[in-house]
Order: C-alpha cells, then structure tokens, then sequence
C-alpha cells in the first residue's frame, strides 16, 4: 500500500510547499520528479514555485518538469482571485521567488499568438462569462493561445515513470488531475498500472468554491477528473472530508520559529540540511495561509489551516493515516436540471448497477491527532 | 437497536403502502399508530389512503391521524407533479380509494379562509416562483390557508407516545420530517428520547430531485429535516445511497399475482389474512411504479422499482440490515453562493470542529440481496 517512489503533479501554492517540507522530512523517499501544473497560479510560476521551493529544502537534485498550461476544456487559464487571496498572488503568500507574468492573462513562452477571439478562457476553472468567474481579468487581456496539443515534459514523464516503476511508483497529484487526464489520453496502457493518491473532491462535506458544492482542484477541470475516476486507475481520494480535519495554527509555526532562531545560521551550512531560513520561511507562509483562512470561515478554522497537500503526500506514504470507502466515483461536468452542479464529486449511479465499475478509494476518516502531530514535529525538527 | 413498537409518519403513496403491507406480515409487531402526512399527496388523501391500505392488509384497527398540512415554511402546499408521476395522482397509481380533492389547489376540512394575497405556496417542496415548481398549478388557484397553529393529532400522538416509551418506541418517517420537527418544537423534552428511522436524504448519491442534488421527502421541508438533524435524537437516515440498492421487477410482482390466483378467494375470508385481491393490489400498485421508474431512467431502474419506504421500515426492525457512517448531518436551506444548494443533505462543518455535535447514522451500505428477497417472499406469502 505505501510507496517510497513519488512523482507529484503540483500547482505549487503554500500548502504545496508544507507537502514538499513534510517530504524533504524522510530518507528513504526517492522523489522522480516534481510537475508544476496551473492551478492556484499558472503553469509557469508553479514551475518556479516548486524549483524555488526544492532548493530552500535541499532537494535541488530533484527533476521539476512543465506540466499543464491549463484546464482541459479551455483554451487559456486565469488564476482566481479566490487562489490568490488563500496562497497571495505568487502563490507564496508574497513570500515566494516572485512572479514576471503580467497580474492578468499571460502568454508563456512558446504560445503561438492567436486572436483572443472564440477562445474559452477559464478563470480558477469558471467560464469568464460565469459568474463565478473573476471580474478583475477581463476577457480583453488575453492575447494569446494557452494549449498547445505536444504533450507537456510533465506529462511525458508521468507515462515513462509509470511504465517503467508501475505500481512501484506513487502519482500524488495536489492541483487539477489535468497532467494525469492527459497522460491516460496519450497512453491508455499505464491506466491499471497507476497508483493515484490526489488531493481534491469532496464527498461528505461542503465544497470550498463558490457554492460550497465543489472543491477548488476539481472545479478547475471536472471533465478530467472525472475521465480519471473512470479510468480504473487505483485511486485515493483524499477531499475536504479529511483535510478539514487536519489543521495547524500558529502554535506550530511558533515553535518551528523557535526552532530555526535556537539553530545558529552557521550550523547547516556544513551539511546537506535545510537552513534555518528555510524553517523561517515556511512559518511566513502557513501563517499567511492561517490567517487567510480565518478570515475565509472564523469558525471552521478557528485552530488553524488545513494541511490538504501534505496530507495527501502522507497518505501516499502511509495509507493507513486514512480509512476509505471505496465507491465508484463520478464529476458532474454540468449545472442545472438533471445535471446536478459542475464540480461535484458524487457517487456515480452506475455503481448501483454494476459491480465491476471502478472504485476510487474516498477517504472518509483521518487520524488527524498523529498526522498533524507528526507533521509539526518533522517540520519543526528539520534542521537535525 | 430493533424495535417492535412502532409509529409511522407517511405521506401514503406507492411505496409507503408497500411498506405497510411489509409489516403486516410480521406477527410480533406492534403498530400504535400510523400518520397520514403531506408530500407525495395532500393530507387528505394521504390518511385516506393509509386507512384504505390498513384495512385492505387486516390491519383497520390501527390508529390513523392526521398529520402536518404542508411544509414549515409554507402557509400552503400543493402535491407536485414529479410525486404524481410515481405514485399517480391519487397517491396509489390509480388503485387508490381516489381523491375528492380538486386536482389543484385544495382548501381542507377546516381551514379557515383568508386571503392568497401574500401567502408561501408550496409546490411539492419549492415555491410557487421557483422555476422547479409545477406550473401546472396557478398560484391563483389557492384560496386559503393551509396553517392551522393547533398541533395536529398525528404529532401530539408522536408526543405522548415518545413521552411514554422513549426508545421502545421507534418514528419510521417515510414523508417530509414536518411531523416529528412539530413534535420537537412543541415538546422539546422528547428529542433525547426519541429514537427516528427516516427515509430521505442522500449524501454518496446524487438527488432524486430536478438538480439531482436534493431528495424528494427533504426538499419537501429542509428547515424542518435540518432541525430534526440537530435535535440531538438518535437518528438513522435511510436515504438514497442504500434505497437506490434495493430494487424489485415485475418477476417480483408476477409471482405476487400467481400466489393471488393459486389461492381462491374464499379461503381467506374465513380469517383474518388479508384477500387475494389485497395481494392483486399490491402487484397493480407496484407495477405503476416500477413502469414510472423505468421510464424515468431506464438505465437506473432497469431491474425495477426503489423500496424507500419498506427499507426503512425493515431498518426500524433490524438495524443489521444496514451499516452506517456516523456523522454530524445539516441540510442546506438556502441556494446559492456560500450556501450551497437548498435540500442537500450533507456532512455539517460544526462536526468538525465540535466533537459533541449530534451525529446522524447515515445507511451507506445494505445487505439488498437479503433484504429483497425477505420483502419479495413476504408479501408473496401473506395469503399463509
């Protein structure tokens, strides 16, 4: 069940960076390669989210790749202010290597220009003609195409790795299940060989978009997630049915503080560890995520922010954090009168029917105390 | 966990006389009383019909009251055209006792006249001006009031019985929760006493609802379901996540009509075993509905009609049938952003932050085979 061979497919915001710190904690994990996916940012300040991120932590070895420019029903991708306001507009709480793309529409590199006109253009994965849409990004700043239909490098590796390592290596995707979608596309082979622990969804607690229906990795592209929790891949669901109840609050960041100010600059400078700049950085962005989610909810995160992606990243390494009910799984993909609502993780009807449809492993409980008692003391204990 | 003394809260359509047929081929069961509520049909017709089904399975000395006239939000409430399409427009797929209500609105014995200007109709769960409302039923057509403030026979009954024997005697609520939230209301020391089994409700399955997100019984009245959720009684909430499981066919029902004809029809009327053309009414009743299902979604209902109301009732008799997730439930009450969708049953966030919150018993799996097979033998062998 648990895996010390990750790749992970990651729209590298703050708790993206908590679940590499958690990671950077262990021996014995072989990290293959870490994907910057749009997300919570785009593609390209993921990239440099997760490179900027690995180097502070001593994991600058580690391959990042390029993944997805976007959902896989548009054709160009706007960060939402709803991602900004939970990880600030770099993604790092303002904390992070910084952005050079322009705060609206971006063209990457290597983006033919087209005419915007025609162009569907998602913005934090709503239509920008929805109304959940961001109004601060009119559709008139987008100058360009965003998809680009060569298979991303990101992409790529997920189908080599996967061939290669089969069960033997763990996809733990913590934004949009774009890169993975893409993968099975281009290579229906390595679906029944995937083990997919994904941090996403939400099956018996309310959503955190707009209308509490649908989480925010899924509403970014639900046709893709829902091609993957029909492709048979062995899939782990880890929602806000358990990442809620993991939070950490300041008390933990205090102690990683005190930690990196007991620990003289000098120390790791000799060795391969993390120096205590590192542990200051990282109390600077959960406690921007800690007080941006109390504001969000006062109550429901009254004791701190919720540790989607590293407990995602824990449950890849020990499946028995969680326990799961296995049912098949379906993403509404349309709103309205017999659709249901775009987003929503839902058991999928045809489960009732037949035995042999897929099973996604939805995880339903979490042994919160250990998780976040290990996680706090792992971070806090970094620097040796 | 089982009981043998009941009390039943029925909006009496199809399957809640099925689910009534179900007990009276059970000797070692006492029924004190049964509750003819709003939902699938008025009350009216809803306390009619139970009579008429009482008597026709020996059972006329049971008890019928009158229970809620509508909604707790309503001033008024018109029967919808979705509960007619499965259960006719009499409740009983045309083989009822029949209506004398006027097919529209309906002023009932003893509602004081008023007024429309300014009233909260009902149709079928939503208002008059929801796009989901039948619009088959002109506002213009209520002419009274529907409220009366004086409890209803049906709850002051919930009230001295609960009162009386606590948890040794179980509510089987197979309508809107309107009832036993009156009774709560009005005598707030019977919640902690008051042991619920209720059908409704869905939370790892999509609606049966026009969104797909809302069940028919909770929409019905979501104020009323989400206090209920949160009275503190002891609740298992037998919803669409189990009932969905347990379909019967025509095979069903065909051999219901052999063991009606095997049997002459004479040799019952010298006991007290309901008549052969009990058992014909039972498969004409059944029948409606499974062809209703099936032309509803064929692919859902392709090996029959759902058994709601009798899965609650058998749950009521033995809770092993089922196997549940404990969970602090809400239902959502209002639509729309940060509120979700009006009608969802769903995990409450409250749950995660406060381990006293109460917790519902929400059936997620259900041994069908067994339970079909007991209901389908049972009532094809009530003739003894």
């Amino acid at each position: 069940m648990n895996s010390t061979r990750l790749i992970l497919s990651m729209d590298t915001g703050i708790d993206d960076a908590l679940a590499l710190a958690y990671l950077s904690t262990f021996n014995d994990i072989d990290v293959l390669g870490v994907i910057g996916t749009y997300g919570n940012v785009s593609v390209g300040t993921a990239v440099r989210n997760t490179a900027y991120v690995l180097g502070l932590l001593g994991m600058g070895d580690v391959p990042v790749l390029r993944g997805s420019n976007g959902p896989s029903w548009a054709d160009w991708f706007i960060p939402d202010a709803g991602c900004a306001q939970f990880h600030g507009t770099d993604g790092l709480g303002g904390f992070g290597p910084g952005t050079d793309e322009r705060p609206a529409a971006t063209c990457h590199d290597g983006c033919p220009a087209i005419e915007a006109g025609g162009l569907t253009v998602s913005v934090g994965g709503y239509t920008v003609d929805d109304p959940h849409a961001n109004p601060a990004y009119p559709v008139d700043s987008v100058r360009g195409r965003e998809t680009d239909d060569r298979l991303s490098p990101g992409v790529r590796f997920i189908i080599d790795q996967v061939r290669r390592y089969g069960h033997d290596v763990t996809v733990v995707a913590t934004g949009p299940l774009t890169d993975v979608d893409a993968a099975f596309t281009a290579a229906p082979d390595i679906a029944p060989l995937l083990r997919l622990v994904m941090m996403g969804g939400t099956l018996t607690q309310e959503g955190n978009c707009w209308d509490l229906t649908a989480e925010t990795n899924i509403i970014q592209d639900p046709e893709a997630a829902d091609r993957v929790f029909h492709s048979g891949a062995d899939i782990t669901m880890v929602g806000l049915d358990v990442t809620h109840q993991c939070l950490i609050g300041t008390a933990a960041t205090r102690s990683w503080r005190e930690a990196a100010t007991s620990r003289p600059a000098c120390a790791s400078d000799e060795t391969s560890l993390p120096r205590p700049e590192t542990l200051r950085f990282l109390a600077d962005i959960a406690d921007f995520s800690i007080a941006a989610n109390l504001r969000a909810d006062a109550r429901l995160f009254s004791s701190g922010m919720p540790l989607h992606d590293p407990l995602a990243v824990a449950v890849a390494l020990d499946q028995m954090l969680v326990s799961c009910i296995d049912l098949p799984m379906k993403v509404e993909t349309e709103s309205g009168d017999f659709h249901g609502t775009r987003g929503r993780t839902i058991g999928d009807p045809e489960g009732l029917i037949d035995p042999q449809a897929p099973r996604v492993h939805v995880a339903l409980h979490v042994d919160a105390a250990r998780f976040v008692g290990e996680f706090t003391a792992r971070i806090g204990g970094m620097l040796g």
